[in-house]
């Protein structure tokens, strides 16, 4: 998507910009491309010396029963399809909607059309909200979805679409009446001028680059949402459809055709999205990728204040660091919060690059006045929490180990106070507040032990004197906060 | 400054803590301290084997003629300081408030006290407030001052104070009546301790220490306000009285004491504040410092705004960039806007710690979604707009340099349209909107010329079509928009 007029850009750049014009054709011998004017029909070859592709990628719609004769249902992927649910939303007044597909443009959606009063389902297949983050995080967004009066199913699917779309059968069986569909389920490189010209396709289907964004034929760039880049941090092919890495690559293509060299580094991912009140950002790998692909990784949640706790309006940022133990290498990052995730990505996405380690995130001097930060900011917590596990200060366990630990007679002391308690706790747990803990060493009755209190802080702590204790002990790893954003 | 109490952190911490207690004197030979306790009043010894010298720095107060006649005036170190002020304020109800310093805490104190409907002076010696970011930046912040009724003197200072300090006369001989004064014009490291001690001090009476935070004597560590730093960019010494530096060496000199061996690194002087609506924010070297060290170094201005422009509230961030045209290196940054200033010097603040250059700010993949940035974030502008200039692409001049070229007979182009004009111009300017100069090379007399547009980014472009053609031209970095920042 393009934020300009025709007008401005061609007398800024002396530019030739035919609009409502479709390149049907590349002829690779006799460098021409075959163009249809959508105005007049009229077709026409056009030469060139170096051809850039930059087609996108169009929404996905799979031939699921019923889909072509639903009629008020609708993808996006520019200002006219915009534009039609707009008018469709003005005109019909839909009572209820239902958005399939929990991407970013899904949720915006979601929360568009319910600012708008319309009652909104979101359908997603897989268990979670927002592939780029990991469970655990995305359920804090499920929890604020449902909050906010969306009716989200996960882990369910469409199967047929009935009554001229206003009915939806999914796999689980459940039925879902409704007056709008929105279908934001992906999308698909458009490769079809690249493929019919027998360039190289990768990945999904997107066409294949090298570094310089030349396709197999080396008077052929390719660009944007329709290519296969590399994964930043694990090197290998990835489709990451981004307008940052398109505008980036458009760039680096005019650089070497200008006779620059320059090459383009790989997609990291970097990516944010608005979700009702809250924000999500994420940058690099998460656990998901990182386990296909077999990389062993350690952990970190932390959850600290988005700015100092005593100026008004501070929120807790959700965020979690994933990084290699030895090397300190940051795989990737992710955090949810009300205020202050992007910043801390960008931070983030920033030290990535600058090819910086956990061990060096507690020396990113970070600007700090009360409405902006702490004089620790988040990513130096994260880097000193991270640090502490590299350096075998504590040992963790994660959210999803300890239930099991418990369910097998493990020891799990609540360091928290009673009153903490009472507001959600693990069932199970013993409570000794960390305060009270050096001198009721003797109530503990093994020498193994786990540990939690609320955001990971205090169990640290904790985690500590008992080791000095002679104790062997795990922290629960970010603490009630982050175990409950499953679990309650 | 502590935001803890006394028996939370015992507790947690296994510390023994004793407030209204002060250190008298240090004996080295012996390793003990003098502690008198202001409860009772007695004076007892206490021994250490390593001493952390954490005592800060205390506002400055000269000897003004009729200061200590001064019944309303405060300075501001503590909670117990605001609380005396916020209590002036409420049972005086003064009218009018003067401020005395420019600084961020005075900046502070004259918006609180704007915000209570006091009628504020604020009285600065130098030609701008906020010391970190220079002349053209601070500018910004003084029409913002002024726009909000704060009564602004610069280069002018208090010469005394008369009738109680209800009656102020300055330097330049104005006089200003006030019924209350805040003193907020620097502060000065506590250094008795340890200059009576005989550890050896540094800039400005600040406490000498090494890598390790180590004073003259290896036994005493000293941290925070009260030392002097390495400048992280320059490698000189300076003094950066701030809680970020101030938490991060207590953390080093911790480790190092339990044997692990850590070294601060020096200080950027990463700094932000908010001043009204608006933030400004800095990292690094400002140019008024390189000057003074002789580092040659280039700028840039850019303006971009701080989220898409077709979000609601997106604000340009005025951002300034000093590097080394030959390395890349970055020196500093600074910005200025109602938005967005923190997150782009936070990861500036961050390149610079990364050792990235210029030439790697296009390459930070920063996240991108309508509301927190564009698909080109402001610190990637400012990037491609520096590697420009140091690949030689554009030559550009500055603010302070149009004036005297006009006067000298420069030939400057306006590239703006003409209703832009009509909003404010450089007088002896002439007027060849962008879209019309490739048509009208003729017109111009000269080969030498300068062009100026609102913010940088047409005059670029007219830049490269007139060195195309064969014109030895400049641009005017950041636009009229940095130029009217000044002279408005
Ligand atoms: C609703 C929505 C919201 C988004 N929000 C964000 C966001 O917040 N952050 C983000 O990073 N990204 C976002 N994106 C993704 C971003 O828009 C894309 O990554 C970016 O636009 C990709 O640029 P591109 O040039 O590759 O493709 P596009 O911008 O899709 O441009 C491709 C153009 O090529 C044209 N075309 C295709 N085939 C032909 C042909 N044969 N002949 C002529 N023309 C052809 C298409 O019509 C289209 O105009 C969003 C996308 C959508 C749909
Ligand atoms: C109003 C105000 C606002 C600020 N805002 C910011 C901000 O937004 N961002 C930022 O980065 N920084 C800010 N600062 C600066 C920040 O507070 C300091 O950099 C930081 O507190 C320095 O920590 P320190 O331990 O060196 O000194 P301090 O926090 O000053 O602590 C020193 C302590 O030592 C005690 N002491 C001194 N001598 C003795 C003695 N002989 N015996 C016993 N005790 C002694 C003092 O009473 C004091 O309690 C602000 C400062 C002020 C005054
Ligand atoms: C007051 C203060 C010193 C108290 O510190 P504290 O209670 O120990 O809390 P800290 O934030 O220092 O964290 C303590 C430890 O817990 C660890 N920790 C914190 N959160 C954690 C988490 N979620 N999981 C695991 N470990 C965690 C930290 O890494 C740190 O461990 P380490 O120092 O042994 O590596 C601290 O809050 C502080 O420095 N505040 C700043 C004061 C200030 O802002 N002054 C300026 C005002 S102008
Ligand atoms: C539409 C678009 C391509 C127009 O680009 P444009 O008008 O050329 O503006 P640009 O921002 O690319 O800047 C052009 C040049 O001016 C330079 N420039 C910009 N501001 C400058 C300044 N203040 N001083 C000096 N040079 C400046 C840039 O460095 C660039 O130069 P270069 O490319 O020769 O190095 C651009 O705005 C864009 O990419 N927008 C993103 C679209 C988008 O957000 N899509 C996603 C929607 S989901």
């Amino acid at each position: 998507m393009l934020v300009q007029t025709v007008e401005g850009m061609s007398k800024k750049f002396n530019m030739d910009i035919r609009n409502l014009s479709e390149v049907t054709r590349i002829d690779r011998e006799r460098k021409v491309v075959e163009i249809k004017s959508l105005k007049t029909g009229e077709t026409y070859e056009e030469s060139y010396d170096v051809l850039v592709l930059s087609p996108g990628a169009s929404p996905i719609k799979p031939p699921i029963p019923g889909i072509n004769e639903a009629e008020a249902l609708f993808t996006l992927r520019n200002i006219p399809d915009t534009d039609k649910i707009k008018a469709y939303v003005d005109e019909q007044k839909p009572k209820k909607a239902t958005v399939i597909g929990g991407g970013f443009i899904g949720v915006e959606m979601a929360e568009n059309l319910w600012e708008r009063g319309v009652e909104v389902t979101l359908v997603e297949m897989a268990d979670q909200i927002m592939a780029p983050i990991d469970f655990e995080m995305a359920s804090i967004l499920h929890q604020h979805l449902r909050e906010k009066g969306v009716n989200l199913v996960l882990e369910d699917g469409v199967k047929s679409f009935e009554k001229n779309g206003k009915l939806i059968n999914l796999n689980s069986g459940k039925q879902i009446d409704t007056d709008l569909v929105i279908l934001a389920i992906g999308v698909a490189p458009e490769n079809k001028l690249a493929k019919e010209a027998g360039l190289e396709l990768g990945l999904r289907g997107a066409i294949r680059v090298n570094e310089r964004l030349q396709t197999a034929d080396e008077s052929i760039y390719a660009i944007g949402d329709a290519i296969e880049v590399k994964d930043y941090i694990n090197g290998h092919a990835t489709h990451i459809p981004l307008a940052w890495p398109a505008n980036r690559q458009g760039r680096i293509v005019a650089d070497h055709i200008n006779g620059i060299d320059s090459k383009y580094q790989g997609t990291l991912g970097t990516s944010i999205a608005k979700v009702f009140d809250m924000t999500v950002a994420a940058t690099g790998n998460n656990e998901k990728t990182l386990k296909r692909l077999g990389i062993s990784y350690d952990v970190v949640h932390v959850h600290p204040s988005s700015h100092a706790g005593y100026y008004p309006d501070a929120f807790p940022i959700a965020l979690k660091l994933i990084f290699d133990r030895e090397t300190g290498k940051i795989f990737g990052a992710q955090a949810v919060s009300y205020d202050g995730a992007d910043k801390r990505i960008d931070v983030l996405a920033t030290a990535i690059k600058g090819g910086l380690t956990i061990f060096d995130l507690p020396d990113l001097e970070l600007a700090y006045a009360p409405p902006y930060s702490s004089a620790k900011d988040p990513v130096n917590m994260a880097g000193y929490a991270a640090k502490n596990l590299a350096e075998g200060l504590v040992e963790t366990v994660q959210w999803h180990e300890i239930n099991d630990i418990l369910a097998d007679g493990g020891y799990l002391i609540d360091v928290r106070e009673p009153i903490e308690r009472d507001m959600g706790m693990i069932e199970g747990s013993v409570n000794i507040p960390l305060g009270e803990l050096r001198d009721r060493l003797g109530e503990i009755p093994t020498r193994e032990v786990y540990v939690y209190c609320q955001v990971g802080l205090r169990g640290y702590l904790a985690t500590r004197i008992l080791m000095q204790a002679g104790f062997k002990v795990k922290n629960l790893d970010g603490g009630y906060k982050t175990y409950s954003c499953v679990f309650e």
